[in-house]
């Protein structure tokens, strides 16, 4: 019951479905219930998933093990198990240690949505429309599971598409994690050499915008860091040559070298704005 | 001729001021002529200076010397003088050496507004309002000029205040121009990970906000970077600091540290906001 769980339940109910949530919270499944999010709240886990058709896991990273354990028993037989965890090599290892029999009806899945702010006050039902959905099927995975998990993430308006679990933990190694890392760096050094006073007084838009994402929760990133670790620290090495080429660029005053390295990334992120205006054109259409 | 002199024309237009133009790209004079951005188009800065009550210089700063020597020798002995470089101690030490007995009356200012298009053809007359400018008056700047410069300024609606020259440029250096080398690395080291193609079509927002500044003109943060060259490197190595610190972190999965380093940043950037938001609605009152 937080930002991606609401939202998918929010989403589901507009488009007529029946939806238990569980919370290890019980304030937070009060306010699922309050806000009209779900339609039933379970206490407990074995009742939340008892005879469902299809169960969501909506947690952070590191409870993914946990709720696996719980849920393994009280599975009805023909129910599939999809997730919205951010790295698919750790969702699985968690999944094939824990799931038994179930684990051929389990897809695991990643929605391409999210915002800053966390929490089922901050979910709604749009938060999915046009945006991308990827699910990582297994090799045992049962066709009819991975339809069904289609077929639900259609139903908020999302785009579905598949892709290998490592692949996609590089990319997103690459296009999430690493500018989570580097956003929360940023505003701490910052605020060290400025002061966090002068920061927060003369940061123009620029320095919202790269630091946005650096208000996002600690908890939920951690685990995400540490779930893609290896990855994770390759990405910052990558990274890191990238820097010092830019660094010694400008401390030997190589403007031709300069002008180059900007000039491919600003190519390389005109592409991705004019592609996202497509993205958003076309989510208008379909909303029209 | 640009994004930011452009404005600062039609803000000034707005204002019943009447504005000469001056640029080195005849087809950038006639554009700002046929927008209605200047009244006058001046094929020469001699002419452009003449008997002109204040100049305001807005050019990239590699062009600041070669524009102060070009000028020094037609300005009236009563105008005032004024630019819009992101590095105060550059324009500054060009000033000292290229303006003669005109320098008590060159007030030295740096609007912080700006996008991440350039050309007169982006410039708009409230780029702007409810923004800060800062000045970094020299111990021998008449108060007069001072004065006449912030008038100008507030002419646009923007809140001006004063700070010495070393502040404003580590200030900056730390706020905006190492977040802009953070961009272009970022978006460098991304797409040779993941590929371009698979850059921009799964980075989500959080990617397109961090980077959109990498979308910037690069020949004018060439420059911006070589004007500020020492203080630059200077940051950067902060701000290695703190990426190794956090990226220890996570390589030895010490969850309270990184719980700690992100809670931090994240405190920072939630005041960031704040601060924002009561600007905005700051503006907002005033634009009532």
């Amino acid at each position: 019951m937080g930002l991606v769980g609401g939202s998918l339940a929010r989403a589901l109910k507009r488009a007529g479905e029946r939806v238990r949530g569980y919370d290890t919270d019980p304030s937070a499944l009060r306010r699922a219930c309050e806000l009209g999010v779900i339609d039933e709240p379970c206490a407990d886990l074995s009742r939340a998933v008892e005879g469902a058709e299809i169960v969501v896991i909506a947690v952070p990273l590191g409870a993914v093990a946990e709720i696996f354990q719980g849920l393994a028993g009280h599975l009805d037989e023909h129910a599939v198990i999809t997730d919205v965890g951010s790295v698919k090599g750790f969702v699985v290892h968690a999944a094939r240690r824990y799931l038994g029999h179930h684990l051929s009806r389990f897809v695991p899945g990643h929605p391409i949505a999210g915002t800053e702010h966390s929490g089922v006050e901050s979910s709604c039902a749009g938060l999915f429309h046009g945006q991308r959905v990827i699910l990582t099927p297994l090799a045992e995975t049962d066709p009819r599971a991975l339809e069904r998990v289609r077929l639900l993430w259609r139903q908020t308006g999302a785009v579905v598409e598949d892709m290998g679990i490592d692949r996609h933990d590089q990319v997103f190694a690459a296009t999430s994690h690493l500018p989570h890392v580097l956003a929360y760096a940023l505003v701490r050094a910052a605020a060290r050499v400025s002061g966090r006073s002068a920061l927060v007084r003369y940061a123009a838009g620029g320095f919202a915008d790269i630091t946005r994402i650096a208000s996002s929760n600690p908890g939920m990133w951690r685990d995400i860091f540490f779930a893609n670790r290896a990855r994770l620290i390759e990405m910052i090495e990558r990274f890191r040559e990238d820097l010092a080429l830019l660094r010694d660029a400008i401390e030997t005053e190589d403007g031709p070298a300069v002008v180059a390295f900007l000039d491919a990334a600003k190519n390389t992120r005109d592409a991705l704005a004019a592609e996202q205006r497509i993205g958003a054109d076309l989510v208008g259409d379909k909303k029209r």
